[in-house]
């Protein structure tokens, strides 16, 4: 048995691969492919819908609200939300939480001026900056609320008296969050919600056509709210494979069952990696992803071996990332505590060795 | 059995499908679905490196051009092209053959100005015009290849002393191509390389950063090329089973010889559509295009019966766009004659109950 800690792509349920690969043969009992299908067909426009209906009731979305399924990750979010939202000559609010809420920062600035509120740079962005002031006169305030490759993740949502837009791509689904709170929200889809290939947008009606800028219509968002997520050729598979993704998430209980299973896995292993005297943790206490949990041995020599033992143990893809070294095990929604047991369980037989 | 004449996304081959509903629950004896690996992982990036060498073989792409899977489809293209190639203050030159055509040059606008060579939208779009001047001042020429809608094609390639771009979708890999005519082209995946999701670009590298902008990096095509499509995380299912038609067309024995199957079950359609006195084609016969075959019916008050009849014979897909109405037969690498033959069994039926 595999347990899959990647970082992203990255686990879905067992029972989610089973109906995709049935429907890559037979969607729905039509006798076509889900992959050969129209967008325009009836059948799909039914899973457009039952999508986004899913991610409305999921994450309580309130009127006003537009769900919308687009393409290019996360990274073109970097581009689409000061292109919509930053007026010429305007500013944007960013908080610097790591590689990515920087790249995010980085792109605004091709369009604008961007003030950096708070940056937890100088330590190598173990903790999140809680002390900032965010700027009035800003079009809107930026922030990463999880931080995949160095593991630190934003509880509160900082308040402010402008539009707060958020990157969710590696935790949205995993918690209750307040949709109100927020004004966009984006996530690539590859982390709780389903395959790559898709991008989850929530916008505050109120923000379409903010920046007044002339963009091109496929990077402006209402052109995507009015129709439905079909203004071109939506990525069909992905969107599919989310709406069965969700179905196995409401089935479960919701967001609110899974956060309570969440606690206990990330709890599981921190208790472990702060037991156990051969680990360490990477980031500051307070500020511990529930998704991705970032450590690293006392004795960095032991790292090879430790690796080589998890391999053995079926435990894949929880190498770090190269710019914090050592392990980061992310434990997604479809990870289960067995696969967490199964890395604790390896984690006290390299300790049992060496003692 | 059901014989799918969808426009797009549309049939593949059978056993395209079967592999990859494999994949999703099992990649490569990995123990883990295509879904839930890391697009960094060596079997992924194997995916990537051969479905680039395929497209590479298959369409016989010269040194000099760069070959990239990005995501958004044609119409994130119809902004690209002009925010890579067109100048502030530069002029581009678009050849107008369809509302496809059209909305390209329309996001080309919105970035400078536009001279529209000839158009035929005189005629609904049922002819490609010939007798056009391409001015020589222009950033760059843009066409498109095959009309849809319509059921034109474009068979000669128009001679230019400026770049030369073209929106191929439609009819990219079911004809010989000579690349080097064109400095940039550009697919949807949905006909005849793989599922929706990913957008193949083929471009001469001289073409990076032509227009001098200070665009977003992801709408760039220079990153994407120096990261071998992995600038971001790229649509991993789609690629990977564009990889899967790829070979398979490789088995078959490439493009010169599918071509030569298009051109047979074109020819058969076309000659029942000219034979039976109840039907005729839309398109100007010299411009009739091999993959997307319109026809009405002389009296269209027989549609409704014959469509009827369509679907009790498992044609599927059939129906034609509103813009033309009658039918449209999508006639992808994938279909077989066995289809065609469905179809001309269907008209002449139809013909014999009439008589």
């Amino acid at each position: 048995m595999k347990h899959n800690f990647g970082a992203g792509p990255c686990i879905l349920p067992k029972e989610v691969f089973e109906e995709a690969s049935k429907a890559v043969l037979d969607f729905n009992g039509s006798g076509l492919s889900i992959l050969e299908i129209s967008h325009r067909s009836k059948d799909f426009e039914a899973v457009v819908v039952e999508t986004e209906r899913l991610v409305r009731e999921l994450l309580n979305v309130p009127q006003g609200y537009s769900i919308l399924f687009l393409q290019g990750g996360a990274s073109q979010q970097f581009a689409m939300v000061p292109m919509n939202l930053l007026p010429e000559g305007g500013k944007a609010a960013y908080l610097d939480t790591g590689v990515w809420a920087s790249k995010a920062a980085k792109e605004a600035k091709k369009l604008g001026q961007v003030d950096i509120v708070a940056s937890s740079s100088d330590q190598n962005y173990t903790y999140i900056p809680k002390d900032y002031s965010i700027p009035a006169d800003a079009a809107y305030f930026h922030f990463t609320s999880n931080n995949t490759i160095y593991g630190t993740e934003v509880f509160e949502t900082p308040k402010a008296n402008i539009p707060v837009v958020v990157d969710m791509s590696s935790d949205i689904l995993s918690r209750t969050i307040n949709v109100a709170d927020y004004d966009l929200i984006y996530a690539g889809a590859q982390k709780n919600m389903g395959p790559a290939g898709v991008t989850l947008v929530i916008i505050k009606d109120e923000l379409f056509g903010k920046s007044g800028r002339t963009i091109p219509t496929i990077f402006e968002y209402e052109p995507h709210a009015k129709a439905g997520s079909m203004y071109n050729t939506p990525p069909v598979f992905s969107i599919y494979v989310s709406m069965l993704n969700l179905r196995w998430l409401k089935n479960k209980g919701g967001v609110e069952v899974i956060e309570q299973e969440n606690i206990i896995k990330a709890r599981t292993l921190y208790e472990e990696i702060d037991r156990n005297p051969f680990f360490k943790g990477t980031a500051a206490v307070e500020d511990r992803s529930r998704m991705n949990i970032t450590f690293v041995m006392e004795n960095p020599d032991h790292e090879a071996e430790f690796l080589e033992l998890a391999k053995e143990r079926g435990l894949v893809g929880i190498k770090g990332h190269r710019s914090v070294g050592g392990f980061r095990a992310s434990v997604y929604n479809a990870l289960t505590i067995t696969s967490i047991n199964a890395l604790v369980d390896a984690m006290r037989e390299f300790e049992e060795k060496h003692n």
